[in-house]
């Protein structure tokens, strides 16, 4: 292997021209990409670059892909231990390359020891600035959102990382075609009330204050995860929810039961299959108070409530929780958009949406977004 | 990182149950793969799977693409010196995956250090036997068929690995669409009498008969690239020659001159810009010589003769070519296919045919090959 | 021209194998079509069909569109007067052929003269019985439904009989698509509540019990047009209401004032933009009670209440609506279902949603219905 | 039915501002329409349009397609007789419509009496001047050119005009995209040296320099088909054939026998199944003489031989047969261009192409017919 003598080093602090998309703790150093679709970008003009990264896991390794000017060139799994990776090399050194280096894999609430960093890089060039782009999107969801089963045959039933995809996710095509950078909170199985499964804390409002709350253990903690989510440092034009999947799962799953206090959670339908009107009721609340709490964290934010992907039961609740909150608040900026539901065709690994699913959502969600920025 | 203790170390001579694509030496192992699309298929009873590969460059580093169960899930360049690669973990330890690790990137003649070899597995179960498809196709191209600009930005212009691809491929979407076993003998720049550069030795039929006859140096030799190819060990249903679009580059392209011998070669435009006639009945003696070449070593084969991805100034000549050598040999299964230009809608990197132009060639191949075998 | 001797001509009446599509009176001798989409279909036996058709309008001409087992083969205006028109000639005697006659444009209200018959056929051969397919969908809406703006290139801007379709109108994909007979209540500019332009008359609640009650003027009495009609005769599966996009417009337009009674009418907005919210109520109660009256009418369909082709601002009040009926009745088998937004690439003529915007939504909306009817 | 006052009557001949398409006679009043595609073409400032045509056949009716503003909005089987067809009513009279009467069916050279002209138009308004398109195309060919089997369901098998189609007829859509005038001169069944069933006297070349030299009778000779047609007054840029494929349904059809001479006519297949060589050639001296008719009559035209919608058994013949003429007479404007092959999927009526058929051909065929012109 020819030796590239121009290849410096520099720790993750001295680049200073680099974009870090995603939440993450404010001392970033090194950076830990904790969400799906978090990712490190650079405008890098030289010919070869590294990255060093770091990862562990007990059950669930992190994956990364690289997308160079804008084309997706790698995706892999990244071993656990502390290692270099060349992103590019060989090319010209007069050239600027947009780099994006991308978590393909949502936050692991299961796994506590599950870890990925970014501690420096080589390059044998001048890391030039970057562009913030005219919008900010906010995504939060469920599997969905975390692009569960973009990747995999179709028969596949594993619940493994390697499913998961964030670059042909509807988050990441419909910020392209919003031309916005964005960024993701979102967990499999997990609701705005409840986990499919009944279990209360499986709720995304609990933890979105956090910079990545709904990680567990010591280890976590010490990456930052449970700090206060600086909101200031980024405000979003857009915030799409795509919740409610799992909270309509749970319906039609067992009871939950706190091992603990042996308290039983149970969202319970009637006899004739239909909801419980009090059940529902309280998955309505949730939904309410969770517009509250996004409206006063983003004050400038355009809300909507998206759902539909996976069957679209819980949508009259949904618009009732809307209806309700707007009725409350008087606040106009907050809508519904029903998206496309998964068919024969359409559908990828574990019964979830595939790619052809993901790029229907977002061309119908971007023609409704971009109406409402205009 | 949780250790799986059932993880057993195989050399890859020890696993029986293995498909090995693409020309090597017959002693494989370590398993040498030389030409893009050359790959290991597995079938993988078991929860986790490691590959050891060794590779080395001294400009052109390897790259590998992962299909599971025909779902492509990785690609990552592989970097100098020996390591391990896990390829799935986690799984349903019950259920077989069908697993291809695939060489994305060609063969290069023009790095004598390049090597990509597989030393020995990892896994925690049994490996099944694996069935032959039924049909067999062989294809024999230049930069197209060797996927130059599948990937990369439509601006990129370096000419590096990274922009090579064999899974999106329209080698392998026609053989996929056949339900076919493929390889694939391909060089950028080569062609049938000589490469874009009117180097005499760019040329395919010279190296034709050996395991990879283009590479260069002791190590390639010693990896065995230089061995007489044994034909009888895999006789395709199908041979597709994808050249000629070099062969007229050489037309427009400088004279080349033999540094040894300062003998300048050149194939020559007429004063109006027409094809230098004896020039171009080299051109023809060359196509028709390799038909008999290949008719020799395949004889069975349907052998047709594409051309069209990048223009298509040859054609006639192609004809003349095919013509003249089913009428000095009666060979009735040897026809000429035109296939789709590359447009702006369709172009990939470097100017050469992008996915969709793979996709729309593939479509149009298949069916007329699906003809023939039918 | 060759005469063709075996022709015998018949009146429509002594033609007992038929089907005729949409709602008509019952003795339909001559066969008014009323309703866009309706049509006389027959399984004809024979070389060559005639039907004698008369039509007379004071601006709005009628169209027809034949379709000749399944295929789209001939659409032409109507002229007025009564006259012979061959369906086709020159066919093999022996096959059966599935022909119907459509009736291209919507019922006009504003034309008193406005007239489409078929008084008889001349055939030589046998009509064979129709079978029922297994589903029936009644399809009621404004413009939208009526297919204003499938023909004609995008700047048209009259309103006229030519730029409006049945055949690639999402009614007749999606009952395509479920294999289903289905019949259209539709008329532009009108809404559940009021048409676009504050009329209060121009709602399809208070014709919908008639065969065609949107019909003035004696002549159209004389037809049968205000008859009751027969519910019993064709109950429907299904019945997909697409209205509410000109009760939304009313709210955009100016007052409407009865020249009878000076009276007033107006939907009003708030200074704010916002919807007067008594005014929106008004919508949200016809609708709920425009509801109550399709289920008195139709006891074992499945309503489905969609809206969302040109703008989405009425769902929220649509749910509602919906919402609330359920509530007061306990009718489980009402649901709404939001359907594609026109895009600059779906729209067609008169800002109306085109052939791309009616495939769209026929793909949706039939995904849809299917689970209905699972 | 509101009558329009305004309405004047013209004789065609009276209308100055008009465009026809397609060859016809010089005196062109009533208009005769002879060939697929031909029309009438009007830029209509006004109201109300109608025209006057005039009908008659023995077997096979003239059909006609109605385009406004490139939008197709009507097609109609013309029956037997002179009569008047409004081409639109009811629009704004201070618009100028672009309106296109097009011929929708071939010549028929096997009905002596078929016939259709236009006499009058009645309009309300002024027509204005139409310019000519950039670029004019001739296209020539069988009944693939003719549009056969676009209109119909699959299984249709009766040969009658009502599936011939030039709307969406690829000769149309290559014109489209190239913005081009053009005309078609084809037939079914014929080909360049002769029919599919071996009739010597189903050829294009024989007829090519009349107006409409396939039709026959003295009626057909009264309107001027027999007349020498003008090839200065339309000079192509391009000329697309597409023939061979009859050319070679005769090597695989019974031999035909002039009934006046008794002589029997048939291109053989030797017992192998493979061309007999002598009639081969016979072939391809037919297509490399034709080439010279058309360079005679069209100097500056590129010629494009097209081959390929219905299988491409002849391209090696139409390749040397191409390259025999250009050898004798070094004329660089022609060249050979393969058509994708009709498929399962593509296939419409009768077992001809079908609408996706064409449009595949015409988007490939415009790419390479934009390269010839730039």
């Amino acid at each position: 292997m020819r030796a590239n003598d121009k290849l410096k080093q520099y720790s993750i602090a001295e680049v200073i021209n680099k974009k870090v998309h995603g939440r993450t703790r404010k001392e970033n150093a090194p950076l830990t990409l904790f969400w799906t679709g978090s990712a490190l970008e650079l405008n890098a003009k030289g010919s070869e670059l590294w990255i060093e990264v770091e990862s562990d896991y007990d059950m669930y390794e992190p994956w990364i892909s690289i997308v160079i000017n804008g084309a997706w060139v790698s995706r892999q799994m990244i071993q656990a231990g502390r290692y270099w990776i060349c992103v590019f090399r060989g090319m010209n050194d007069q050239m600027v390359k947009n780099v994006r280096i991308i978590k393909d894999v949502q936050a692991m609430s299961g796994d506590m020891d599950c870890k990925l960093q970014i501690h420096a890089v080589k390059f044998d060039g001048d890391f030039l600035p970057l562009e913030d782009k005219p919008y900010k999107i906010e995504f939060i969801g469920d599997s969905i959102t975390s692009g569960e089963g973009i990747f995999g045959a179709k028969p596949e039933e594993d619940w493994i990382s390697m499913w998961f995809g964030a670059v042909e996710n509807y988050t990441a095509l419909t910020a392209e075609a919003l031309n916005a950078d964005y960024q993701v909170i979102s967990q499999s199985g997990w609701g705005v009330l409840t986990s499919w499964d009944n279990n209360p804390h499986g709720n995304i409002p609990d933890i979105y204050d956090k910079v990545c709350g709904l990680l567990q253990g010591e280890k976590n903690e010490a990456l930052g995860a449970w700090q206060k989510h600086d909101f200031n440092s980024w405000q979003p034009d857009i915030i799409v929810v795509n919740l409610g999947t799992n909270d309509n799962g749970a319906f039609h799953s067992p009871e939950w039961v706190e091992e603990a206090t042996g308290v039983i959670y149970k969202q319970r339908l009637n006899e004739d299959g239909s909801y419980n009107e009090e059940d529902l009721k309280a998955f309505e609340r949730a939904a309410e108070n969770f517009l509250g709490m996004l409206r006063g964290y983003n004050p400038r934010a355009q809300i909507v409530w998206t759902y539909g992907m996976i069957g679209q039961d819980m949508m009259p609740a949904i618009y009732r929780a809307v209806d309700s909150y707007q009725k409350n608040t008087q606040d106009k900026k907050v809508s519904v958009f029903q998206l496309p539901n998964t068919t024969e065709q359409t559908v990828g690994a574990r019964s979830h949406p595939g790619r052809l699913a993901h790029e229907k959502t977002a061309a119908q969600l971007a023609d409704y977004l971009k109406e409402l920025l205009s």
